[in-house]
């Protein structure tokens, strides 16, 4: 066992924002440890599933790493303990949320590219590693999941992300730079929809 | 580049009604153009989709073919700016729903069989192509799916499509007619069950 | 064809006992018969699909065998006609459901193993097998899964059975008295969870 390098840092530390989210939901649904558990697993790890499901890498990245389970675990056990506090740091953890989305369309669409998918297909499934997770964390809650309206833009940023890893690769550029320059920018897009309160269009004639 | 031929025109005007309904769901639940996005491919491409994971075609064709991931790009367009007139032209768009129905059904079932499944398992997943995008429609619009509770008839008609299939082929009949002639079946049964609102029966003793 | 073997039958009691409680959940949320019978296949098999898909064992093992399928039908179709009585043996129907819920994290746990996955990711595996049917069959209902707030302990005895399974497996011990020990112990801390009405802990905080 070696020291993870920095893109292994990142995606754990994307990994457990996305988990606090979950269990942040767990709460706030009154579910108990499990449901908090589950919540907190599914909405780090399931974008990433769903991925590897479609592009057949099975078993998925996280049925294969030990910390892909175990980070959401920590953050479980954190929200349990201290959730009022975590609440009380809000706008912090959409921010690193924010990290989190802008870092996995990119890795997301890169895995893609690399089985052999289209730009396009890749594209798509960039957005789905970086959106599927909280997805279904809504599903499982019992809620129509928050990205199909799109509060202060969540799937665009992911979009934007996806399509500039893609477009790069087109042209020939690859590496770790090509993919923390699209997600620093999907993360820019998106923290800049978060405080100017930017919001997707509805279809013609349906108020907001 | 070449004509697509007769069935792959088909195939996307099956893909195309799919995701018109899909798109339609979110207008009525005044998500934003995203949400409609998602619902449109959705609806269009995730029965396929589940088929394929199932039988295991990965990538699933939906992540192959740039015709699936485009033309219901251009059904949410459609909506998008023309809703209230696609609202009004309802019964049409039911109507070719149906036929929609009736090729997934047929053509989900040969895939199966193709994929070495047996009869029986190949009509499940025949029911499966064309029913799955509606379920998953359904669930991420926050509602019970409406095949669930079938009115009309919309599972009756697709497994009745996808068996004389099955059954043909185990005949040892194959090929295009066969395909159609199943769809043309699925397609006129529940034609026939919404004109004249033929349902399921439900569990004995519980009130319509 | 020859006569199946104990742990054949057992595991079609199994699918069996976890049908009836998804044409049961039908009945409650007034279905028709084809709700019923996906409610029904869902509930029982659900599981085990999502096992397979996730270890790559495709078709799954539900599309390659008839039981299977038809053990499920048989249970709608005792539902169907029969539901009050049913519902008047519930006692009897969650007590079976206990035993399929430690049959199939066991064996969940043991097909993990066999398809090289970690003892941890064999244990998420074996839960998801025992809980993942009935977190379908509730989320196509329209309500949060139960198991998210683990009423009486369903998710945990399920985790304390593959746990066992996986320690044992990694201490050499292997076959079916192992896979039937550790069914047993989780059957037995549901019983007793459903007898003294245990309930997991919620987020420090949050009143029950």
């Amino acid at each position: 066992m070696s020291w993870p390098d920095v893109p292994q840092v990142l995606d754990l530390v994307g990994i457990f924002v996305f988990a606090v989210s979950g269990a942040l939901a767990a709460v706030r649904k009154r579910l108990d440890v499990v449901g908090m558990v589950v919540l907190a697993e599914i909405t780090a790890l399931g974008g990433g599933i769903l991925r590897d499901l479609l592009i057949g890498a099975v078993p998925p990245a996280a049925f294969t790493s030990l910390g892909y389970v175990l980070v959401p675990l920590a953050a479980s056990a954190l929200v349990f303990f201290w959730h009022p506090q975590v609440t009380r740091l809000l706008p912090a953890v959409l921010l690193f949320d924010a990290a989190g989305l802008g870092l996995f369309c990119a890795t997301g669409t890169v895995k893609a590219l690399d089985h052999g998918l289209s730009p396009l297909h890749a594209v798509l499934l960039g957005v789905v590693t970086a959106v599927g997770g909280g997805v279904l964390r809504d599903m499982l809650s019992g809620q129509i999941p928050s990205v199909l309206y799109d509060r202060q833009l969540y799937a665009v940023p992911a979009m934007l992300g996806a399509a500039v890893t893609a477009a790069a690769s087109s042209a020939g550029l690859h590496g770790g730079g090509v993919t923390a320059g699209a997600a620093v920018l999907a993360f820019a897009l998106r923290a800049l929809a978060m405080r100017h309160g930017w919001r997707a269009p509805r279809p013609r004639g349906v108020p907001d």
